[in-house]
């Protein structure tokens, strides 16, 4: 294996320079024309042309976040087997994760009996929340009510 | 206790008559104060002036289907210990199970980080779906991709 120096001095390799040791490898759910054919089947009747995404830990449960899916998410989301959603307030897509690197690595995909909310079974690299939560119904701005 | 002789000539009791064999009790979650606090604070940025509103069965942590809740949803799901859903194509509030008795016990609501959404975990009397299925996620016309 080659052996680069990294700018601080500290010895690397380049596969860790590339930021890729992840605990779990990202595989393709879907081909692209499988993916093709289950977005253009759904409904996206939610707001900015989408669809309801919601993402739930694969070991545990834990429903982590709700975002959205336009078409191209959802295409995205099966043939890389990274979560990709549409911002509706940035209006683009975006790889969950893309600056925080909090990805999250994609093992099941279902859709709904009217096509218009999908749920993702994820691993979740570090924070599913941008406050810093594992999931975004746990974070300090959250209301949490229970019998 | 009394008894009753149902049109069909079937012996039946009063409580049966009235519908209201459950197999667990629905609670209040909240006193109707706390519960306009929490439906204020939230922000009802999706279709029709919603919030997202994500099913997950209590025991299982299955998710049976995503639906959208108005201030008036939220506040009915808390007092009464029985989910409330806005429905976005009839322009009114539901009781999940008004017509079905598909009842949705809540024991326990949380929001997200920003109060676009919630998470209610429910004891789901008969099938959340209305084709039949216990989760919307599960139907015939549902895709399901698993790795």
């Amino acid at each position: 294996m080659e052996i680069h120096a990294a700018q601080d001095g500290r010895p690397t390799t380049g596969e860790a320079d590339a930021g890729l040791s992840l605990p779990v490898e990202p595989r393709p759910l879907a081909t692209p024309e499988e993916a093709w054919r289950i977005a253009k089947s759904l409904n996206y009747r939610h707001i900015e042309g989408t669809v309801v995404a919601v993402a739930q830990d694969v070991e545990t449960g834990e429903i982590l976040m709700v975002g959205h899916m336009d078409p191209v998410a959802v295409v995205l989301t099966l043939t890389t087997g990274l979560a990709h959603y549409y911002s509706t307030s940035r209006r683009r897509i975006w790889l969950k994760g893309e600056t925080s690197g909090h990805l999250q690595i994609v093992r099941e995909f279902r859709t709904d009996c009217d096509g218009d909310a999908v749920v993702i079974k994820v691993f979740q690299i570090g924070a599913a929340c941008h406050l810093g939560t594992r999931s975004c119904f746990t974070s300090p701005n959250s209301f949490h009510v229970k019998l």
